[in-house]
């Protein structure tokens, strides 16, 4: 493969006018889209609007800017991107706490049921989570840990929720939704997802897979910034049945009439709980909304073909360095990630990066490679490949610079 | 009295300096304060350099930015308004959330006792979080709801928690915490205390007062922004006993190994959860910061005489038109807003807004004025007195576009 075929393929890509809605730093391969999204270039703006709403009308943007209703709006935009309907979907807090609220009351509606079943080699903040909840819940339940080829024999009768993240954050690897949602089911259990590697960056269609419940953040392929507020998702039939336990006055059916008793919304309201923060909130639309209005089979399209073809240039490249590919080789199993294993992975991480190609290294030698098709072009996996193999030929990561204690985020 | 001698107050006053940090709109005095706090002039630079980091350095930020420890670093500037110790507070999620963390912790603590002490009438979200709690623990406690002159004779051996709210949302009217913790504390109880009416406008000391735990918002007083995430405060002999359920990665004792199981942290970082909203967090910095500078001597005093002066110019100027002070006359049991009932109280807040006095009002009948001695002259409050006084005088209340339905925030 040489470098012209990939600019040709920049130059047939349906994708390639959404690049230059993103902020990028000259010189820089951003392959870490998969821990912090790129900067919409409308973002900025969005913040100084929301500043100046802030200090010009003061206490009265929450009706005149309608901050209050943020997390609606948010909400339908990312209904769009998972396959929910637009009253289904809320953003608002952090990932982990809006998935307490959906274990919590996954847990309420299968009172005889006493498992939770988790992947325990993913993310493992979700894992904690369930364990929060549990001691809370008077270790009266128990996770029930399987890894990805026993998910399915792992659902048994006394499973009360299967609760998984689609996508694997060390290895890409993907979780057959409709397959397990509809296992679950046929046991009695429902299905939450966690969809932080998977919205915006794959088609996810949870009402097509009659999921139960969902969460998932939005800094990553949905570009909304730094720590942004997450979503979550309860599946229509479940509303005004499911309620969570995080209770407060942005979820109670009449927020504004101040009663001692805590009602609950009917709706997707519900799930909500205090007040949001506005300006993260109001700077997530940006990134959100490209995502939105863009071809989502095109970006998975071209997702795994940069998956594939890095995966082969690496193989070409790099045959000779002991690498070895963590991800799925198969795209159809891969969310937008590559990663690659090697006993040198931090400091050839580092050397990656000292050279503008930004991925990033997870303990104890992995190597992850995040593609956003919004953002990238087919020539940054060339130049990024190529730095790799310059890299180890010339052993630049054995430089002390390179290997100093551990300092990753 | 006359307005001259607000000019000199104003002349005379060590606060008067702070004003010029705020950007406040021409014509429009604001006493809503206690609601959003006003933007520092310092904060869209804040939220620009912010968005710089995200643009530029984009995920290196967590490190370069020290985006991470942005809650502690916050906690720490917290920390000195509230009486406590540097390392007894952090700023992440919303009030509800944090209140729910050290409810949960605290009930863990006292589990031979099921009674949460409430006031029913204080901003009912604290009961709203209370109850999500019992209803998920499976309705083994409940809440004990007393009203202000009852909550000492309430508190008996029953009691595990007394969670109460300084400052009262509707009249201003504070607790004595010092009497009430100590009294909870005789009783075998632990005590939370709500700041949110209370940080950056009255002195603190919670510390002094062995208080156990305490939340607040930073978006009133300390003028974070709209939404700012609150912060929570654990005593430091409880750090490592008491536990929060909403465990998650931020809060864990290894954040970046990524084990599969929890472990707390030992200190107040455990009462973090989920990655918080950076852009959020970040601004909120420049209003806590400027009140962390400032003498809260000179604010309490400060806010106290506008009190009573306001109090004063109403009974002057209004005595014929049926106002009844909702608020403690003697401003030592006051927080830093008067409120005033009214049966016409909606229309003649309406009125008074259209000609930028903006205060609020909360059903049935109640106008509240909140006074910020950071950015507020004292001629503002005469100049908001003969407002009202104008409206009350020449009905100007009761024209029709003041009197149209409902829409309060």
């Amino acid at each position: 493969m040489n470098r012209q075929s990939f600019l040709d393929l920049d130059a047939a890509d349906v994708l390639a006018p959404f690049r230059s809605e993103f902020q990028l730093p000259v010189g820089v391969i951003y392959l870490c889209g998969n821990s912090l999204g790129a900067m919409p270039r409308c973002a900025p703006e969005i913040a100084r609007r929301t500043m100046d709403e802030w200090a010009k009308d003061l206490v009265k943007s929450w009706n005149t800017a309608d901050w209050f209703h943020l997390p609606q709006r948010l909400g339908r935009l990312v209904a769009g991107l998972i396959g929910a309907a637009e009253d289904e979907v809320v953003v608002t807090d952090a990932t982990g706490i809006n998935l307490f609220k959906v274990l919590a009351a996954a847990l309420a509606m299968r009172p005889d049921r006493n498992v939770i079943l988790m992947e325990g080699s993913n993310f493992p903040t979700d894992n904690y989570t369930a364990q929060g909840l549990i001691a809370l819940l008077g270790n009266r339940h128990r996770i029930r840990f399987a890894e990805h080829d026993g998910i399915m024999a792992a659902i048994d009768k006394d499973v009360a929720v299967v609760a998984l993240t689609e996508g694997h954050y060390k290895t890409g690897r993907l979780h057959d939704m409709r397959a397990i949602t509809a296992r679950a089911h046929a046991c009695g259990a429902l299905a939450v997802w966690d969809l932080c590697h998977s919205a915006g960056i794959l088609p996810v269609d949870l009402n097509g897979c009659h999921a139960d419940f969902a969460v998932g953040c939005t800094y990553k392929y949905l570009n909304g910034g730094p720590g942004s507020p997450a979503f979550i998702f309860a599946a229509r039939r479940h509303h005004g049945v499911a309620l969570q336990p995080l209770t407060g006055w942005y979820g109670h059916g009449s927020p504004f009439a101040f009663e001692r008793d805590y009602r609950p919304a009917p709706g997707i309201e519900q799930m909500q709980s205090g007040t949001p923060p506005i300006l993260s909130l109001a700077v997530a639309e940006a990134g959100i909304g490209i995502t939105a209005r863009a071809p989502m089979a095109a970006i998975r399209g071209k997702s795994r073909r940069m998956g594939d073809l890095f995966i082969q240039l690496v193989d070409e490249f790099c045959d000779e360095f002991d690498f070895r590919l963590a991800s799925p080789r198969e795209s159809a199993q891969r969310g937008s990630q590559v990663s690659l294993t090697h006993q040198h992975g931090y400091p050839i991480m580092r050397a990656l990066i000292s050279r503008g190609v930004i991925g990033d290294f997870r303990a104890p030698d992995i190597l992850r490679f995040g593609f956003a098709p919004l953002y990238l072009c087919y020539v940054d996996i060339f130049d990024a490949a190529q730095a790799l193999r310059d890299i180890m030929q010339t052993d630049a990561w054995r430089l002390p610079e390179f290997n100093s204690s551990l300092a990753v985020t």
